[in-house]
């Protein structure tokens, strides 16, 4: 018998269309359900062999299911919990995959009611540069970290459920508590982006940005390969864990201020040594990658 | 009759050696001379066909040349340029390859004195994770940058010079003031070295910073790439060009208040303009790049 007999994915995107081929190829689904906003997407999954059945809506998608996962745009995730909440089975696994999870708990606890229990927060850390389901692949989530972030409510059976499912999908699954979560990809995903949009529009805002623009070469180009993120996503995901990326700024800001120091005292020792440590992190870290 | 009758290279690395594979290849070169720090690198150029003769010292290696390559690191230019000022030809022409240019233009108005009418700073841009004359490749520069940043001093003749060099390399070559120069490369490279260090120092100064790199994924990757970066060259830039690098240091802290105020007050157009801004104006240099 498979891990999950009934499996409903609420936004047939990459994460959630990648999550149902992983798990029919690891054999380990029954019927796929889906449902999501837009239907030529919806067919799209169908006629790849993402989903068995399209459903009409998320709350008749959800009836039946033994596992949901919501795989929508943060922003949407609060609307599609009301709306599904009082179609659970009671035996159901509630899943997400967004990118901050203080936020998703405050919604379920909004609006999950009884369901809360076997709500199990989720974070797969799979970069997307495509979307939708023609970008869904089987092996997305390959090697790859998932972080749950179970809330003190969440029941047991549901957690060990969340992360075979995960397992299954070839993933390395990680659990701790959703603020340490939102601290940890603050500093080493969300402040990045910001940095990376600072410095492209610092550059654009110029009148005479062109210039620079000509020059700018490989360095510039990996530093801002993330400038070219979706700023809708960013700015969601900026705004949803504001406090955690405000600590990470003003920690990031006191590093600045610490480099402008040495520069204008032409320290060369104190940038050396700032140089050095972080080019030995930096290479240790991508060997071990 | 080629461009250049005698070659001479200080520093037969990645950049030196790629220079006079270009020229060979193009035809462009007659006898190229080699002189630097590391004997056994010179043996290996001359085995890789870069260099017809190996000079004792920099003195006599550019005895006869009618075109002198300055291409060791930052830090020995000046002591370079002391070296050779006496035993240059009247009619050589001189260029560099440094990363910043009115520290050079600086140290040939201290040491080359009736030379400097044939001196014409250059900076290839031209990525380079590997060094030595075993990287280098006749096709480093092809279609690359090469900027030049001719004194009020530098005749005609030796700048045309230094440019068609360049361009039989394959290089577009632009030419502009030392000072302009600096500003440019301030704010397209040297600052996002400095930020892309900053990060990862924030992170490894950390009593857990384990716990961060753990979840570390593909944009920390990009975003920190150039933070694998040599140090002491690092530190050398950032010493040589400090006036500009602060002034963009500064204009960039200053976006990043903005960026604060508006996370501060949970203000997601001003975020979201920010961000959009930044995407298209990436997106739009990385298709014409």
């Amino acid at each position: 018998m498979p891990l999950i007999e009934r499996l409903t994915i609420i936004g047939t995107g990459l994460i959630g269309g990648s999550f149902a081929l992983a798990l029919r190829k690891a054999g380990e689904v029954g019927t796929v359900v889906g449902a999501g906003r837009s239907h030529e997407n919806l067919e799209t999954a169908q006629a790849l062999g993402i989903l068995d059945k399209i459903a009409p809506d998320a709350a008749s998608a959800v009836k039946g299911a033994d596992f949901v996962l919501l795989a929508v745009p943060v922003g949407q995730t609060e609307g599609v919990m009301q709306s599904i909440a009082s179609s659970l089975e009671p035996d159901a696994v509630v899943s997400d995959a967004g990118s901050t999870k203080q936020d998703v708990v405050a919604m379920a606890q909004r609006h999950l009611s009884a369901n809360l229990t076997r709500f199990v927060p989720g974070h797969p850390i799979a970069g997307a540069e495509t979307s939708g389901a023609q970008a869904a692949r089987a092996d997305l989530f390959n090697g790859k970290n998932v972080v749950l972030t179970p809330l003190p409510e969440t029941n047991f059976k549901a957690l060990v459920k969340a992360q075979s499912a995960w397992q299954a999908c070839g993933a390395k699954v990680s659990i701790m508590n959703a603020s340490q979560h939102d601290r940890i990809f603050a500093a080493v995903s969300h402040l990045p982006h910001l940095l990376s949009y600072a410095l492209v529009d610092m550059l654009a805002s110029r009148p005479d940005s062109d210039l620079f623009f000509n020059y700018a070469a490989s360095g510039f180009r990996d530093f801002t390969r993330i400038a070219g993120s979706n700023p809708e996503v960013w700015r969601d995901i900026a705004l949803a864990n504001r406090d955690a990326l405000l600590t990470e700024l003003g920690a990031y800001a006191s590093k600045l201020e610490e480099l402008k120091a040495a520069l204008s005292t032409s320290d060369g020792d104190a940038l050396k040594k700032i140089f050095s440590r972080a080019q030995e992190a930096r290479n240790t870290w991508a060997k071990q990658d």
